[in-house]
């Protein structure tokens, strides 16, 4: 199940703002309706304040999700809750696009903080 | 014919503003004037209040234009209203592209309040 | 219903052979398990012999589908067989490209004859 | 010749601000200079205000223009006036994107009013 | 009306065999049944013998059929037959592709000989 | 764990031969060396002798190998064996499209039979 | 060497502000450096003030660059400063791509005046 | 190892401001905590003050990064931080686009100044 | 003018068949009928005998035509003889890919020898 | 320098003739003329016999070639050698397609036995 204790933070290379962007291609979970694995693409862009989190953490907390049943609207900002936790960003942005059931694909963005 | 009652919706998962988009690859209505079929890409994006639409619900919705004769114009204005009326979103935005007719592609986009 | 009295040909403009192809990226029909549309491509390629079919009238042959209850491997050997008695052509080939279902995308192929 | 007697509306579905574009891919006229063919897309947006081009129409009136001899820049601006006189929308936009000529691509822009 | 007299070859440069492939991508005729512009992509491809087609003399031919009502098959094979007059090739393929009418893209091939 | 007990068949509705083409594009497993998620694309082609296989019942077995450890190799020859057991088809094809690990993207190829 | 004197304008065909853009994908220089040959893809948009650039003098004038030695940064501004003296533009900009020479593609913007 | 001594400029050929842009898309460094190569494309967007990077030296100072052990954000922070030391630009970006490690792709951007 | 005295080889590193490719994209010679330029990409490829051509001098070579007038087919043929005299290839293939000169693309393609 | 010993093989997991591709987009080796960095695309195809390589051991065999001075032609006889040696395959094919140089992309290709 989704575990935020598996993302580490190193610290931020330069005081100046900068943006990072990370794209998560391999993301799966379970419907919690059907039972059914949706496969989605999660991406993850922020401007760090004093912190960034480590990508291979990134990775396995997202590999947590894995056997999860969790609509697609709760991932997007339990993504985002768990990922301001850990590095209180300036600014960030969690966007997951979903592949089609039943014909409909779709696209959740959830954000916190203000980009400069 | 388009039958708004199919409609369903669930509580959003946060008070945070955030985005949601579903894009209906397999849309198919009638020509009221010629009586063949149109076929079309519907995509819906809003910001949610207290609710979402709930996708299997969207999906039989919009197949209930299936056999309905109805212009571009009216369906995008329709579906615009029913999805406003059942979920009061604080944001709104139908976009509705129609293969070609004659050599000539369409796209009409109608919307509901203001974007966060 | 699928209907092969709607197919009209015309005589072929020369004896020599030659190849025809008509692609309908608008096909739907009917899911007879669960009732859902399903939407396609049907592809038709044929050598006439004395006739080719008519364009208008194969697309609303095609049409005639759209309600229609009935499996994927059945639409594509009933577009050939119905193609086949209406032209007897030397060759004809029929592939129908299903969008997908549960993440499986579909592609079925029947043909008859011999390509020259 | 261009012919703005062919061109047709509907009264507008709605009294709120939405935005109708048609995509036509199959335009042609004729050089003035050389006498040979331009092959070009005329896509046309606008907002309407109380009535809409209706669709066939404009295609029979795109075709009158296909043994004109006109310049790219001539078309464009022709097609701005003609349906702003029949419409009278709120804001309208005609791109014109023509084929190259000697290995230049030309897109030519005009416009009216201001986009809502 | 189309006329080959406009077709005009000069000697090969070489005795051996090559093959030469002009791709028209705006050739443009009318339905002879309902008066609209039918556009298409003509592809001509021949191994010569003693000749072969002068560029711009195919490209005026083609434009010959601008206002010509005729079928998709009638072209094709008309085109075939017209180059084979001319030039005498070894082997010569004329492959049209025409745009969407009623949802239905067509492609018609005619050969003549055979291909080294 | 992969379970071909979920495959089930209906009887092909016609005798001649035909070809059946399924392309599941959500297909993961897990690497045994270091248990992290494998993703890939599972195409199965055949040509059926008496019977076909049922799609639901085809996106049931593929799902579970979700949480198996395999290598692509096995995975490959292992659907490979167990769709020819429950088919017995005429010509079968089985093709794994790997996502790249540590920059390397990998396809793996098992077919059966004799295509007609 | 550039030659501005090939420039020729034509007066605007309207006097409401519109948009002209010309790509041209054949340009080619020397670079000044090596000798070798550069090739880029030039694009020109402006808003006309009483007159526009006539296309074919606009080639010819491309093409004056052909063996003349002169760096990307200087084409670009070259171009610029040649076509805002012949036609005084309300708004000019010119953007040239250049392919790839050691792995590095480049691209030069410069402009003049303000866009409406 | 990364050495900006590499990096020469040349007199910017005009006064205005006007806007570059070097892609280098075979970039490579070593990952400092795996030892594995990694590969990114590189992109530097500037408006020169007094003076512009030349493209050769770009390319040799990006080649000194090759067997260096740096994790994506330095490698970006650090040509940024090299580039604005030796031309002093009015505004200054870099983009760094990475191939995929472990299913995620990532895009680090940092800038400088403020763009005209 | 095209000069064959540019091409130097170098000694097949095995004795076993292989295939070489090189894709030229910035081929650049005069049509001797307008003087204007023309644009195509040449494709090389060929399985070496004893010996096969080094690439900066082919760049050279294939330059040295920037300034003739010659039509596509002369530039194809002339191209394979002189390859031919320097290599003695097992197989050699030369295919020209010309950008379009009044809508008509063109490709040419000769050969010599048995590819293995 | 390339170091055919870091090369490990499992054994096949089935007797039947199959087939294995690995796609290696990351390689980079040095041009043994200018010093300069190639970067390519390796591709590796074949029918294993008794043993299959390894997918790690692939890579980091790949990744020794990283500061050789080698030629195209070279690496990709070497690999095809290396190969062969380590796993002794029924067929083997190893394709390079590197990126431009001066214009001019190259591919070359390398095999050994006969494929099933």
């Amino acid at each position: 199940m989704p575990n935020p204790a598996l993302l580490e933070v190193f610290e931020s290379p330069t005081d100046t703002t900068f943006l990072i962007e990370h794209i998560a291609e391999e993301f799966t979970s379970v419907c919690p309706k059907t039972g059914h694995p949706d496969f989605g693409v999660v991406t993850v862009r922020f401007q760090p304040d004093a912190t960034c989190v480590e990508l291979k953490s990134l990775k396995l907390y997202l590999h947590s999700f894995r056997n999860e049943g969790i609509f697609y609207e709760a991932v997007t900002n339990r993504i985002r809750d768990d990922l301001v936790t850990c590095m209180s960003p300036r600014w960030l942005e969690v966007v997951t696009d979903w592949r089609g059931r039943g014909g409909i694909r779709s696209r959740i963005t959830a954000d916190h903080g203000t980009r400069a």
